[in-house]
């Protein structure tokens, strides 16, 4: 039901559980603009658990899928033999899957927000997405949230919990910028486990950098502080990629057109004196950009000038309205950096913060009939 | 006279003085094929100091120049006044400058040698020309070369020394791809500033790892250990480049295709089982690869497959020549990478480790004319 953009980044010290190897914050964006939709469907005329996603049924012997379901029927107890009863499940994704958009935290943290209502499960379910995916523990709840990582081996510590509600900083919104660029090369996963086996920086950063920086985020988010909370996000962004280089065989997401983001992002911070946007990557050359409202007109005209876009406007910019753009020539002069060949981006998202998972309770919303087939109603990206 | 390729990159404890923060290795390339060239003159009928450099008449008073002059002038002490009469100096590089090919440090090295030949300086004069340019210490010598951070705030003990000459390793050959790209975003110097006054992992990095790995790598140089010295090689690039990224605002200086020759190397060694090609990059996009002679005719087909060539062989193979590449279909299918588009390289040099700089007495070789002035013998790269 929901999707968030990560700014802390983590190794893992337990691969089964998912338990992370420092303390991570997200936030958790606008079901309206990236979401996943989930319908879960029980019975005792059901031969097999079966589950499609995106319209194409999945293997439901996944691993972390069974892993969720376990812990899920564990909760749930076994009044009325309903836990012996075969389970169907519909998911799909209103934004491209594998494209380094945490598709898999936002798909899991449905799956669980549903599983719990189906089942009548009371109490903390964030442990439960966990073990579906890392961060889809943090996509169960809405506004900023901090994962901790907690230090119990069986992983009962290591829970999300909302720093803030959206509400809290109304003002934040998201720009998510599509980098005209095929699938990533190595999963997140393995360049994890990669990365805590064999790099020096990831061991030292885990350690002695994210414990403070974590804190850091927690009290800029309280303060509405936009430019520590900038600075901090694009240098934890920087640095986890640069573990990432020092993995071996390096793992590389950001591109050049990545870098030239950056770039573009620091030029344009120190042209107009302020921090106004702040970058940050994920598994993958995108870039989600923190800004306040009231600067997003004269960025997006910024953006423009120097990465040209190709398509029509209508289909490039999906999301929330955008007013009419600032055209400085002043301001684009000021800038001192490359304009980009256009095209460098498949569209932009522009977003805000949302409070998380929706229950949908209308008919039409379901994915299922009540046979418990998927009711194919759209074409998926 | 030489050039240098770097495998240890160093942050600096004293920018005046170019004090590192690390001890670093260095291969000393064939001049043949990469090289300064420079002519110094003094004369009492000079009436100023003058610099030439690849044709075109540059300040005399770069503070970098003035140091090294200062230095020299101090050692040479005053017999016969000569240290009173002005000095025209003429220097050009066979390749081209400011494109990540260190052309500094072989131009400060050949100067250096060149004015302690005229003014008879005996001893160690690798400090000299450190105060030109860092790297350029290890460029006074051949084979393969330790800069010594030292101790001493005034630097005398920062200087380099032979760990063996050229001869002692025979089949080690070096492939440089010249990757078809601007030049430079950020200079390696300003890089390096911002990198030890910003980056947690550079400051980690020079303190915890470096003083291990350049005794590694000695040790493997001493063993002709190939595979030893190729895998620190290409963990070291990788983290050096890691730490720049950590910089803030970062600097990059690999792009994309830099990246696709780091996963070539990597698919390559996979393949074959054994780790026959290693990787470094100093401060720009072009590739230095170290490999045995043995392995050429294999690699270089490899490279030709995966990056075709747009220009002729005659103009793209510079440097030793190239026996006829082996183009094996099989090969080529087992490695799991893909194919670039043609032309990611503007040409390639074949090359050596040799002895170093070398005095050149025949009057053809001179670059200044009787009068001091330049003899303008051919166009500049």
């Amino acid at each position: 039901m929901k999707k968030h953009s990560k700014y802390y980044r983590r190794g893992k010290r337990d691969e089964t559980l998912i338990l992370p190897a420092n303390d991570s914050i997200s936030a958790t964006l606008d079901t309206d603009h990236l979401c996943a939709k989930t319908t879960v469907m029980i019975s005792p005329n059901f031969k097999h658990d079966r589950i499609w996603l995106n319209g194409r049924e999945e293997d439901i012997k996944n691993i972390r899928l069974q892993n969720c379901l376990t812990e899920i029927k564990k909760r749930a107890g076994n009044s009325n033999h309903m836990d012996q009863w075969k389970i169907h499940i519909c998911s799909e994704n209103n934004f491209p899957t594998s494209a380094g958009l945490a598709s898999s935290a936002a798909g899991y943290a449905c799956l669980v927000i549903a599983l719990a209502k189906l089942y009548e499960i009371k109490g903390d379910i964030t442990t439960i997405a966990r073990v579906g995916s890392g961060s889809a523990c943090r996509s169960i709840l809405g506004g900023f949230v901090r994962w901790y990582m907690g230090s119990q081996t069986d992983g009962t510590d290591s829970i999300a919990k909302q720093i803030v509600p959206a509400s809290y900083w109304p003002e934040m919104r998201i720009l998510i910028l599509v980098v005209n660029e095929a699938k990533k090369n190595v999963s997140s996963a393995i360049g994890m486990r990669r990365g805590m086996e064999t790099s020096d920086f990831l061991n030292f950063r885990v350690k002695h950098i994210v414990p403070d920086r974590v804190k850091s985020i927690e009290q800029a988010i309280l303060q509405k502080d936009f430019k520590t909370f900038a600075e901090q996000t694009m240098k934890d962004s920087n640095q986890m990629h640069a573990a990432c280089l020092d993995t071996y065989p390096p793992c590389v997401y950001m591109n050049d057109i990545s870098h030239a983001i950056v770039d573009l992002i620091h030029a344009y911070n120190e042209t107009v004196k302020e921090v106004k946007v702040a970058y940050t990557f994920d598994a993958g050359p995108n870039a989600t950009l923190y800004l306040l409202e009231e600067n997003v007109t004269e960025f997006l005209g910024v953006l423009d000038y120097f990465f040209p876009p190709t398509t029509n406007l209508e289909e490039y910019r999906k999301g929330l309205p955008v007013k009419k753009v600032v055209h400085s020539l002043e301001l684009f002069n000021n800038i001192n950096i490359r304009k980009q060949a256009p095209g460098c981006f498949k569209y932009i998202i522009y977003t805000k913060i949302s409070d998380g998972p929706k229950y949908l309770n209308d008919s039409k919303d379901h994915l299922l009939n009540k046979e418990g087939l998927p009711i194919l109603i759209k074409d998926y990206p």
